[in-house]
């Protein structure tokens, strides 16, 4: 057993999504979120970039004592779970895994489709990933780069957002996926309009599987906290016009309990 | 008459439009050019961190020597023009105020729409900007979001992107306006679908304005390089996987000259 709180990071606040399944997961916990959304975001940046932020991004969860990082942003945890594994001692998971292993455990025909951002897609790091944990699936990935913009646009449910999603997701369907995973905090927000197109397949949503496996290790690590009140703190670099209602958004409740933080390293921010 | 380089700085690497304007009009300055891209886009984050990011592109260049300054952000000169007036003796423009004289000086029914990111567009900078210099216009802002993700998806000439520009100028189209001013340096990219529903029309775009402005400025403070043979350095603050591509798209011509540096007060991007 240990009370320290759990640490979750992203480039900005769509983490919150994990924020809130493993709230719903281990409610006992603490949880530390740091967001670095003067920096976000990271999927466009270069590789040195997004280790260089993901390395103070930890630094700043482990100086506050928590005794397990989650990575909730795929572009991290794309590019970066090794070497932060390598740098800190502290417990580390990434949300790619989570998510890759409940799809092999969903498919029966091995045909898995993953859909992120541009860098989570062409860094590798899904095929990565399924190779290492089964050899038995083909995976097909697919870079949506417009999905992010129009959930923060808050075109949900609107006739361009059916109409970017057939253009996306067309070669799945024809490829006869029967496993789709949604590789960016951003993508559970479209669901209606990817099960238009895509129909009655599974959908595997990491944000929930990372949850899952976090409790799971906390539990082999003897690391859970059972008497919690589960206390939730937000850090973020910056605190933007519309952070809170998007950020709501995201968590599933009101936000309360947020600063604005300046990274080590970060002098220019004050 | 003076030597020294010409400094122009943006979040990113539309801001080399600007550049590819003063190119043509000044052919003789030397120009340095410092996009922020580690830290782009500047539009979603805080006043207060656009004004602490601005301050240091522009220390920047004055470190290097620069006899003037052009903000082609337009986040930065909606927010930061002011305040970076106040901090350096340099002399400064900004894409904001070029492009309303401009445009003034085109409408004959007084009715101009003006398009940019959401940031230019609520922070009133270019009501601001018009009230002071004519108090006959009525302005119409739109702000349009979704145009930058999409000319950085290369969707210039796209179903989708014809369905977002007839959704956010149908507004302006229906009120009127006799003159659209293009308040973002990635907008000239989506002339074709623009032109399709707003007609014939008077067009500003800010980038060739604000090189004309600049002529005149150094005109008048002697400050004009009559022998230089006009090199261009450009800077950036992170190198990623595609900003070659997407920046010969916006300068129109190679990339060469080009360097990796980190601002100052910024130690974590080494």
């Amino acid at each position: 057993m240990n009370n320290n709180p759990v640490g979750i990071f992203d480039s900005g606040i769509g983490g919150l999504t994990v924020v809130k399944a493993v709230k719903r997961i281990l409610p006992h916990e603490d949880i530390i979120y740091l967001g670095d959304t003067a920096r976000l975001p990271y999927g466009t940046k270069s590789t040195d970039a997004i280790i260089q932020f993901s390395l103070e991004d930890t630094q700043f969860l482990v100086d506050r004592g928590v005794k397990y990082v989650v990575i909730a942003c795929y572009s991290s945890a794309s590019v970066a779970l090794d070497i932060i594994k390598t740098t800190f001692s502290v417990p580390i998971i990434g949300v790619i895994r989570p998510g890759v292993r409940k799809a092999l455990q969903m498919t029966k025909t091995g045909r898995i489709g993953v859909i992120g951002t541009s860098l989570t897609i062409y860094s590798g790091a899904y095929e990565k990933a399924f190779k290492e944990i089964s050899a038995q699936s083909e995976i097909l990935g697919k870079a949506c780069p417009l999905f992010v913009p129009l959930v923060e646009e808050g075109w949900l449910d609107h006739m361009v957002t059916e109409l970017v999603a057939r253009d996306y997701l067309t070669p799945l369907k024809r490829d006869n996926v029967d496993t789709l995973l949604l590789g960016c905090t951003h993508y559970p927000l479209l669901m209606k309009v990817i099960r238009q197109i895509m129909g009655d397949i599974n959908y595997v949503d990491a944000s929930t599987e990372v949850g899952v496996e976090l409790a799971r290790s906390l539990r082999d690590l003897d690391l859970e906290n059972h008497e919690g009140k589960g206390s939730t703190a937000i850090y973020l670099t910056d605190l933007s016009m519309n952070f809170k209602e998007i950020g709501e958004r995201f968590l599933g409740e009101p936000m309360k309990n947020f600063s604005r933080v300046s990274l080590k390293g970060r002098e220019g921010m004050k």
